[in-house]
């Protein structure tokens, strides 16, 4: 890998919970500057107090054209719109990435208008949290995460060689690259399809006065996720929606067998399932 | 609540994780003596070198004789078969508690063969860990959770209220008077349920190789119970099996909810679900 300057102009473009705490761990590679976009005026000026940025902006977009690198953290359909937006006002030959959670569509969309002297790089820090916003900001969030590219055939090289070396300054554990319809596939189990459950669990109550007096340790850890964004995810679920419908069914597929064992008091299959499941979690961890 | 004194001779039957952690917690009551069973001698002598019993048995049985307080901690169907094969060597008027995590079953089985001169209270410490066995036993697993008491019409006032203190002065958080039925139910849901979910997800994996590149925090939670004991498991799945069956089917509805506003692209019923929900998980805790 090279050895790259980073005194580089950056604009991070929405400063949620992902933006803020992108923005706080850039500040580990001593850039020139951190510029902040936001369209609420309140976050910018939490952002500026808490040191997170180091000039903060509501609406004016000539910033752009000062920035090497724009990262956008906005819900997916917005980071289409904002690059659509703002195609005039970024710097030429510079680099615009986002940190959304679903890549496919995202890349797609904008490479089609994107003119040949800009470059888009589609990324996914694998972190989230259940609060949201500027004031839950940290610069460690992303500390042993993993952090996924997504190349198309317009990057180059460097520039991806580039943001992997950001990324592993300010703390991911791995960089993974994939391409955007593979990690589509795989953020649909891994991210999207334990949202699905534990927001099913809950939604399956039918009187929750006293289930608190008879949960252990399982419930809260399953249930966990179900505090959940719901535009963001009603988004998510539906832009990937193609591939989230293959985990379901599959998800469908297994719970079948362990129900059929269930009302069968199939104690055999049961232990043969809850072994093989046991082997197999511990090979991905 | 009653005064009570708590000089008492305690024998703990089976030495596993919840046994052993039982037997240390019971500590703090100091009883007059603390005993332990287990078929495991390598068991007893962890037991004992880490002194967390006064005495250690592996087969026999006249210790129960002596014993006030019978606390078995094995499985649903070996609780009922040790209470059976040891039916003429508890002490009279003793009182014999179970913490297995089916109630109906074990208490209806038992007191159909209890003599008159004894009394079994069920009894659910909601307190788990995936690890086993008496190596990982710790006096404070109880702190802070949940223990449900399932009284029948054949418990004494007085001996519920001292199973009640006991439970209150070794760290338990709540005590919960429910029937056994109740408690299956509920159990069926909160603890139950996680568990299905879990083991469905990993069991739905075609290949698991690159699976953990992609993993934030929200799958780790959701199939931490995935590292589940299959034997234990596939009995109270199957001995609970009725009240199971209707929380599965009940999920699958709101499963299937979800899943068709996903393949209309619904935005909006998708929102609407994750506004209820999150509201809900809210509620609960």
């Amino acid at each position: 890998m090279e050895d790259h300057d980073f005194r580089l102009n950056i604009v991070v473009v929405g400063l949620g919970l992902i933006g803020s705490s992108f923005a706080m761990a850039l500040k580990k590679l001593k850039p020139k500057n951190i510029w902040g976009i936001d369209k609420d005026k309140d976050t910018v000026d939490i952002a500026l107090s808490k040191n997170i940025i180091d000039k903060g902006f509501t609406s004016e977009r000539y910033i752009l054209k000062t920035a090497d690198i724009t990262v956008i953290a906005l819900y997916p359909e917005n980071t289409v719109e904002f690059v659509k937006e703002n195609i005039k006002n970024f710097k030429k030959n510079s680099i615009i990435i986002d940190v959304s959670g679903i890549k496919s569509k995202v890349v797609e969309d904008i490479n089609s208008f994107l003119p040949e002297d800009l470059e888009f790089i589609g990324t996914h820090p694998m972190a989230g949290r259940e609060n949201r916003g500027v004031k839950y900001a940290r610069d460690d969030i992303f500390n042993g995460t993993n952090y996924v590219i997504t190349p198309s055939c317009r990057n180059k090289e460097k520039n991806l060689d580039l943001i992997e070396s950001i990324a592993k300054k300010i703390g991911f554990k791995n960089v993974v690259y994939t391409s955007p319809k593979e990690h589509d596939d795989m953020i649909a189990f891994t991210s999207q399809m334990p949202h699905v459950l534990a927001a099913a669990l809950i939604d399956s109550i039918t009187d929750e006065s006293d289930v608190n007096l008879f949960i252990g340790g399982s419930f809260k850890d399953v249930t966990r996720v179900a505090l959940i964004n719901p535009e963001l995810w009603a988004e998510l679920f539906t832009v990937n929606s193609d591939a989230l419908i293959g985990k379901i069914e599959k998800f469908e597929e297994s719970l079948d067998r362990i129900r059929t064992a269930v009302k069968l008091k199939d104690r055999q299959t049961l232990c043969a399932i809850f072994k093989d499941v046991t082997y197999k979690r511990k090979q991905i961890f």
